[in-house]
C-alpha cells in the first residue's frame, strides 16, 4: 500500500461539479489501496474575490486580517472536498494547516514553513479516511497566528506534506497535462516531458516556468519528494520529477537530450549602472543596497573595464514591479556608490536553455547563440549556470526566439500540445 | 470608561458598504472613550451560500465539515471588519471563536458555551485596540474540533463574552429599533419598548418573538449581563433588557404596563392523544417517549377525565417540523400508552402575552378572554405562567387576535412602526 500526496488547485477546485469530480478520483486513488493526504487550494475565484472585497473595505494594508481573510478560502474548499469524498462512502477529514501542523514563520502574507508535525492527519489516515489539508497556509507557533505561504503555497504545502510522512509520491494535479519542454502557449510544438530531474525543474521554475514553483521544487529537492505533476483533467500520466541521488523511479527513462526545457520570462526589468569606479567593492556597494530593499537581482553582467576612464558599467534585472523603486534606491544612495548615469529599460525578455545533458556536452552554447543569430535575434545579456544558459533579448521577440531555440535543441512534436485554460495558487 | 460589547448580524454586514459603515459606528464608540468588543456574524447571504454549495456537493450530513465550512463566513467578515476599522485610524484585531477561548462541548451544529476564556481578546483590549470576534462558532476542548452554536449563535457569543469581559452592556445590532410590544408586521402599531426586563424578554422570545434569541436572553439573564437591542441603520437607542435584581439601568423607567409584549408563533402543530386511560404515569409515558426523540414540546392541556370511560384526552403542541415523526412515535408505541386514537393539527397559531405586572394584577386573562370573545375568535388550549398567558388558535386569525389584544391591553402607538428587510443569524 502506498501513501499518496496529491494537490489539487483552485482551477481543480473551481465549483461544485468540478469538487465531485476531483472527489472521485481521490476515492478511485484510495479504493485502489492507497493511503491518500490531500492539500487543496481555494475555489477557482475565491482568492480575487476576497482580495477585492479587501480593497472594498480599506486601502490600507493589514497583514494579519488578511492572512485571517484569505484562509477562509481553502477553508470552504477543503470542507466541501472532505463532504463530497464522504458523499461516495469514504470517510474523510479536513484541516486546517494550523491542525495539520504546518508551522511556519511569523511573516504573514509570504511565511516560511519550519516545520510539519502532522499529527492529526496521521491519526486519519490511520483511521482510514481520506485526510484534506488546506494549502497555502500554517501557523506560526511564536506569535499564534494564522499565516498564509504566499505564491505557490497549495503546492508547497503538498510538498512539506509528502516530506513530513515519508509519502511515496506527491501528485501535483494541474491544470496543463504536465511540464513541457517549454510553455504551449509561446511554443505550440512544445512536448510534455515524461521525466525531468529536480535540478532541471528547479533551473526552469527559476527562470520563469509557471507549472511548478520554485519553492515547492526547492523543498521536494531538500527533502528527496518525488513529484508527479499530472493534469486534473485526464487519467493520462503525467511529468515525474525526480533526484537521480535517489535512484530511478520505476517506469521512468533517463531522457537522452542535452536540453530538456525552455523557460522565459517577461517580467523583468535591466538596469544598468553606468561609469561606476573600476575599484574592489563597487559591485559589492550596489547589491548591498538594492539587497536591503528585498529585491530579487538575477542576472548580473558587468562589462570590462574601459581603460580611458578606469570606470565600468553593470548591468542586472529585476522584477519590473521593484524596478522604479531600485532606481530611486540608486539615485538617492549615488554618494555611496558613484556613477555618471543609471539606465532603465523595461521591454526585455529572458529565455532559459535547461538541460543536465550539458555539464557532458560542448558546444551547447555555440548552438544557441547560432540559433538565435540565425533568427536574426540580438542578444543583450548573457549568463549561464552548470545545466543552464540564459539570456536577454528585446521582449517583442521573444516568441520567435523560442521558436528557434526549440527547433534548434530537436525539442518540437509532431502535434501541437492541447492548452486548457485556468490557474491555481 | 465603559466596556461595550457590540453584536453586528449579518444583514449589518451585508456588503463591502456596510461593513464600512459598521467600522464607522464601532470607531465612534471607542473615540467615545469605551473599550470594545464585537461579535459578527457572517456577511448577508454567506450562509446560505456555503449551505448551497454543501447541498450541491453532496446530499449525505457531515456535521464535522458543515461546521468547518460554515465557520469560514465569520471568518471573512471579521477579518474584513477588523481591516476597515484599522482603515479608520483605530486598531483592530479578529478572533475565531477559537482564539477568543470559546470553549463548547462536542455538538456540532448545535454546539453549546461551557466557558469563556478570552485572554487574547483581553490583551488586544489592554493594547487599545479593538477585539472583532467571529460569531456563533467556538471549538471543543474535548475534541479539538471547530463547533458551531446554531441559531442565535451569535447573540449568545456577544452575551458569553460581554459576562466573561464583565462588560458594562452588550448592544445587539440588528435590523429593527429594538424590542416591539408586538411583531410590527402583524400589528403595524406595535410600539417599541424603552425597556424590558430579562424575565419578560425571556416569556416573549420562547413564545416566538424573533429579534432576540431564547438561547442569548437565557445566558444573559443567568450571567447578569445587561442588553441594548438597536438598530445598526439609526442612531437611535434601542431596548434596554435588564434584570431588576441587579438594579434598574441608568436612564431606564420602570413601565408601568402589565402587559408589555404579545408574541406568536405559527409552526407549532397541536397533538391530541384521545381516551389515554386515566390512571398514573400515562402522561409521564407519552412524553417519555417524545422527549427521548429531542422533540420540543411546549403546550401540554390534559381534559378533565370522563367518568363513563375512565379515560382522558391529553393534547400538546410540537413544532410543526417534528409533528409528523411525533405521531410515528406514538403509533409505533401504541402497546405502552394505551389511546383510542391520535388527532394532529397544524392549523394553529400560539399566542401569548407577556408582562411581569400580571405578578400583582387580577384579571388579567378575563380581559384576555374577552377581547378574543369580542373578535369572534375561539380558543383551543390555554396555558399559563406567572407572567405570560399563551391560548392556541386557529392559524387564520392569527394576525386579528393579535391586534385585539395589542389594542385591548393598550399597547398601540399613535402611528406605525418602521419595518426594514433582512435577517440575522
Amino acid at each position: 500500500m502506498a501513501l499518496i500526496v496529491q494537490k489539487y488547485g483552485g482551477s481543480s477546485v473551481a465549483d461544485a461539479e468540478s469538487i465531485k469530480r476531483v472527489a472521485k478520483r481521490i476515492v478511485e486513488t484510495r479504493k485502489a489501496g492507497n493511503d491518500v493526504v490531500v492539500a487543496v487550494s481555494a475555489m477557482g475565484d475565491t482568492t480575487d474575490e476576497l482580495l477585492d472585497l479587501a480593497a472594498a473595505v480599506t486601502p490600507i494594508e493589514a497583514p494579519r486580517e488578511l492572512d485571517m481573510l484569505m484562509t477562509a478560502g481553502e477553508r470552504i474548499s477543503m470542507a466541501l472536498l472532505a463532504m463530497a469524498i464522504k458523499g461516495l462512502g469514504v470517510d474523510a477529514q479536513s484541516f486546517t494547516g494550523s491542525q495539520a501542523g504546518v508551522v511556519t514563520n511569523a511573516t504573514h502574507g509570504a511565511a516560511r514553513i519550519v516545520e510539519v508535525s502532522p499529527r492529526r492527519v496521521k491519526e486519519a489516515v490511520a483511521a482510514g479516511a481520506v485526510a484534506i489539508v488546506a494549502g497555502f497556509q500554517g501557523f506560526s507557533k511564536e506569535t499564534a497566528e494564522v499565516t498564509t505561504l504566499g505564491r505557490g503555497g497549495s503546492d508547497t504545502t503538498a510538498v512539506a506534506l509528502a516530506a513530513s510522512l515519508d509519502a511515496d509520491v506527491c501528485e501535483i494535479y494541474t491544470d496543463v497535462d504536465g511540464i513541457f519542454t517549454a510553455d504551449p502557449r509561446q511554443v505550440p510544438l512544445a512536448r510534455k516531458l515524461d521525466a525531468i530531474t529536480s535540478e532541471e525543474m528547479l533551473e526552469l521554475a527559476a527562470s520563469g516556468a509557471k507549472v511548478l514553483h520554485l519553492r515547492a521544487v526547492e523543498f521536494a529537492r531538500r527533502h528527496g519528494v518525488t513529484l508527479h505533476v499530472r493534469s486534473s483533467f485526464s487519467d493520462q500520466t503525467g511529468t515525474i520529477v525526480y533526484d537521480p541521488a535517489n535512484g530511478i523511479p520505476e517506469g521512468v527513462n533517463m531522457e537522452e537530450s542535452i536540453i530538456n526545457g525552455i523557460a522565459s520570462e517577461k517580467n523583468e526589468a535591466k538596469i544598468t549602472v553606468v561609469g561606476v569606479p573600476d575599484a574592489p567593492g563597487r559591485a559589492a556597494a550596489i547589491f548591498d543596497i538594492v539587497g536591503r530593499a528585498d529585491v530579487n537581482v538575477d542576472m548580473i553582467v558587468q562589462n570590462v573595464s574601459r581603460a580611458d576612464t578606469a570606470s565600468t558599467d553593470i548591468s542586472f534585472t529585476v522584477p519590473v514591479a521593484d524596478g522604479r523603486r531600485v532606481i530611486e534606491l540608486l539615485k538617492n544612495h549615488g554618494d555611496v556608490i558613484e556613477y555618471s548615469s543609471l539606465q532603465y529599460d523595461d521591454q526585455i525578455a529572458k529565455i532559459a536553455v535547461v538541460g543536465a545533458g550539458m555539464r557532458t556536452n560542448a558546444g551547447v552554447s555555440a548552438k544557441l547563440f547560432r540559433a538565435l543569430y540565425e533568427a536574426g535575434i540580438n542578444i543583450d545579456m548573457i549568463s549561464t549556470s552548470e545545466i543552464r544558459i540564459s539570456v536577454v533579448t528585446r521582449a517583442d521577440v521573444l516568441d520567435k526566439a523560442l521558436q528557434a531555440l526549440h527547433t534548434a535543441f530537436g525539442l518540437d512534436a509532431d502535434t501541437e500540445a492541447v492548452v486548457y485554460a485556468g490557474t491555481g495558487r
